[in-house]
């Protein structure tokens, strides 16, 4: 049986997805494959759509693991969440895969969102859930500058140094800023990304809301492969990842089509 | 110079609003007396609209205090902020205020918010942010029975024992729930309130969207006085204090208006 798993996560306490040999603080990966191990008893192998950098969060992240046992998907969904109770992360859906789905290679697209607290004061209660600029931003310069992102490009200067992807060619299939009240919302929706392209090109955007960079010049930019050219890579708690889509899969019972919320 | 702030804060590490002798946790009374004496180099007293219990939060808290110096609002409230930094409080306005406002007595209106998260898993990025009912509340038996506390009642079915109020008679101007995703939000406003009167009907609407008590039992509930007969006081963490309205009054210059968002 292959379960796909739907994960929300508070990133601030964690250091990141992916486990760490010798690092203290702990990781998401590592704390779920504890948990998902205590309620089946045997070592589990996750995969993962999107390894999220320490400090940035989930609303949707997708993970799949197979194991020989079969268990009603909400029953499982729920004896996770019970050994996660002390951590902020949670199962918010848990469904039975094809045996051939794999949370990374079966995405066809990732939804990221950044955000954005544009005001004076500081937020208490949106404390480490957004990067706060408190002067004004342009959001029109910002949507300006949004157009040049789209399509496919090589993102050389968007990229961190330390990325493994074999390419630097990458096609953002949509990008919106939105203002909701004194916040600013970036979505960004591409098949994949490189290792901090996400958080560069919220840098670099917010250069164009500063007056700083004016749209116009992204094209140059991104043609000079240039991560010195690029704005500072934002902070990660101002980071989502939202979901994923996936390429026709069979998908059979899930937590709730099984189990009815009672 | 009376000065009127506009404070938000994260209740949950907290002893609630009021200043208490003896009381290991902090107070973000005491917090904000502690911030504002150290940038007038004198003490004050702080007057505020709506003291808040352990844990419940403030979009809008609002309080006051005089001072015979004088000082830009903007300068204050980011000096205020400046020494509020390591603290979950904030002002998020600071407005020169009539000498005869006072947070307490010239509130005309105040507005309280209780959110519930209702889904089948918690939700770490609001863990203390709303209280999570995992099982499928009835929205429309809410609604209805929500109709019920509009208007002047005697309220002490909804009254906590330690209650200091000279009369239970209380005013519901306005009691409105809303289903947004995941979240029930219940919207309440009245002049004043009796102390946990909005978690005591909070508890209440919830028994009714469980099915434990029909809409239609209400009036009796309230006719009966008694608190044993209302639901269980909702969490703390649910409840915001949203803000105020205030008899007309002048104000001078804001942090706003004097000193534009750079």
């Amino acid at each position: 049986m292959r379960y796909k798993l739907t994960i929300e996560y508070n990133g601030s306490n964690y250091f990141g997805w992916q486990k760490q040999p010798d690092q203290p603080q702990k990781t998401i990966e590592e704390l779920l494959i504890s948990a998902i191990s205590n309620v089946l008893n045997h070592e589990i192998n996750l995969n993962c759509c999107g390894r999220t950098d320490a400090g940035v969060h989930a609303i949707a992240q997708i993970a799949d693991f197979e194991t020989p046992k079969q268990i009603k998907p909400f029953t499982l969904m729920m004896a996770i969440n019970h050994y996660l109770n002390k951590e902020e992360i949670a199962i918010t859906n848990c469904e039975i895969a094809d045996e051939n789905f794999h949370s990374r290679y079966s995405s066809a697209m990732r939804h990221y969102q950044y955000k954005i607290l544009n005001r004076r004061a500081p937020s208490p209660l949106r404390k480490n859930r957004l990067w706060h600029i408190p002067t004004l931003l342009n959001l029109e310069k910002m949507q300006k500058a949004a157009k040049f992102f789209l399509g496919e490009h090589d993102f050389s200067a968007f990229r961190d140094s330390r990325c493994q992807a074999l390419s630097p060619i990458r096609t953002i299939s949509s990008l919106k800023i939105q203002q909701n009240q004194d916040e600013i919302i970036i979505n960004i929706s591409a098949k994949s990304f490189l290792h901090h392209m996400v958080r560069n090109i919220a840098g670099t955007l917010v250069l164009c809301g500063q007056n700083r960079l004016s749209p116009q010049e992204i094209p140059a930019i991104i043609t000079s492969k240039d991560r010195a050219k690029s704005g500072a890579n934002a902070p990660a708690h101002g980071l989502y990842f939202l979901g994923a889509d996936f390429k026709s899969l069979n998908i059979g019972a899930t937590a709730t089509k099984t189990d009815k919320t009672k």
